[in-house]
């Protein structure tokens, strides 16, 4: 049996008692540890957090796209967000690196399922993705509900991967996947140079030729700037592989750190690994993190 | 309720089916995570490390002195360790730091239990001493099981936290306590100077007006040197205060840390005061990671 976390999206910001029966949905089964839940009344869609046993998650993920298929009706949806589902996307995440696989195997599961008793066409994104050209997301929900229920009738290179070709009338289509952890890591300058900010982050960032695994954008604060960053995959680009980028590039403009923030949570084994890099303990595993093996005897 | 440890140390390590029958009365109670198991034949002695919420560990360690009291007798033994008792010590550990006066607390329950139903008196060391002179467990230990015998006898000074002022024929007395988790943490040199080891560890240790909270020992391995700690209370010294001050040592004699190795367990708080501290991440929280989070809805 595995731990593994699932972060679904699902399109509802603003209705607390949909997003209340979604929550009561997953969190019904046996268990699911229900993590976090946050709601954007400008997006108009909810993220919702649980982890538990691979097998329990699943069944997690399925029972709350099915809540969303029912109370969600994307014909009358508005939000900043693009969307393409009423349960917009599903990614299952790995807590420990070598469990990939296994989000992959659920992923597909799960996918399978919902198109099958649900009616709603699947895409599979990310690690998961079937087809080269469908792990990137953004390429995926080209043209979001709207378009994509013309998309698909038009071009048969739309098809989805799972289910009919058409999207379902209210619930649209849903993006499943499979990826690594996500940090949301920021990082304070002593400083209110903006565009010192935003050239750091264009340094450091993947798409301009920086660190992998990497987005960051400049951003003005109060009273400082901030490199404001993703780790799309830490075991490829660590929070102290960019502090200590963003430290370098700070230092040459004659500016310090004044701090860092992780935003929401992250794996544990991001700390192992810090502690393998800062106190050169390569022989340090998360098995040696009395909580870990409290847990690990729980499950 | 609060998740706490308990590392109780037994007089037995050359007999193993005496040694499971006292894990196996521990590990019987409902709640309890047995972590770890070490036996040493030379100390015959053995260390055996679990946890759970307060009420479950008080039980289990209340259950493993009474198998330690039955099955061994202290007139029959010999070891390279100092002992007093069939279960010789008892410390309860916090994992939070805020969680000590709890620790105290079952400490003295457990205690006053220990000898009101088994007739073994009980001395309270460390942080649920209640008197300053038996803070220090090597002072409490003073005369071992054969001397404490008749030192009770003789010397008011030294009758019993708990119980009767006269030890039990068999299985002694019993050390009770609560302290700070312990990391086993060890530094190695690029370098075979043993004297540089031995140099470094005393300047570092709280003995010789170093760190607070810091055993060292200079050692020789196969092929380098080692400063060899034990770090008492890592929220006062943590292990990177000592990899910087071990590291400030080494530079001076011309010489680089090859690795560093934690021994054994440690609690994720040390884990995250590492991120809070190199990665100027002061508002870092255990809550923010994924795993406690898990276990926390699990409890």
């Amino acid at each position: 049996m595995t731990l593994i976390e699932c972060v679904p999206n699902f399109s509802e910001g603003r209705r607390p008692e949909v997003v209340d029966e979604i929550v009561a949905a997953i969190a019904a089964v046996d268990g699911v540890s229900l993590l976090d839940r946050q709601s954007d009344p400008v997006h108009n869609r909810s993220v919702i957090t649980f982890a538990g046993q691979d097998a329990a998650v699943a069944e997690g993920a399925f029972r709350g796209v099915a809540a969303a298929a029912r109370l969600i009706d994307l014909t009358a949806h508005e939000g900043a967000h693009p969307r393409m589902g009423a349960a917009d996307v599903v990614p299952f995440v790995p807590l420990r690196g070598e469990d990939m696989p296994v989000c992959v195997d659920v992923a597909h599961a799960v996918g399978a399922r919902v198109a099958r008793d649900l009616g709603v066409p699947v895409y599979f994104y990310e690690d998961a993705a079937r087809r080269d050209d469908r792990r990137n997301l953004a390429d995926v929900r080209e043209g979001q509900f709207e378009g994509l229920r013309e998309a698909i009738a038009r071009d048969a290179d739309r098809a989805p991967d799972e289910g009919a070709p058409a999207v379902h009338p209210t619930a649209g289509a849903t993006a499943v996947g499979a990826r690594a952890p996500l940090i949301a890591y920021n990082i304070d300058l002593e400083s209110r140079d903006l565009a010192l900010a935003q050239e750091i982050a264009r340094a450091i960032r993947e798409r301009d030729g920086g660190l992998p695994k990497v987005k960051a954008l400049g951003l003005a604060l109060d009273d400082c700037v901030q490199v404001s960053m993703n780790l799309t995959d830490f075991r490829v680009t660590s929070m102290q592989d960019v502090f200590a980028a963003v430290q370098v590039h700070a230092v040459q403009a004659g500016v310090e750190i004044r701090r860092s923030e992780v935003v929401g949570l992250l794996p544990q084994d991001a700390l192992v690994g810090l502690a393998r890099s800062t106190l050169k303990a390569a022989g340090f595993t998360s098995a040696q993190v009395l909580e870990a093996r409290i847990l690990d005897s729980l499950l």
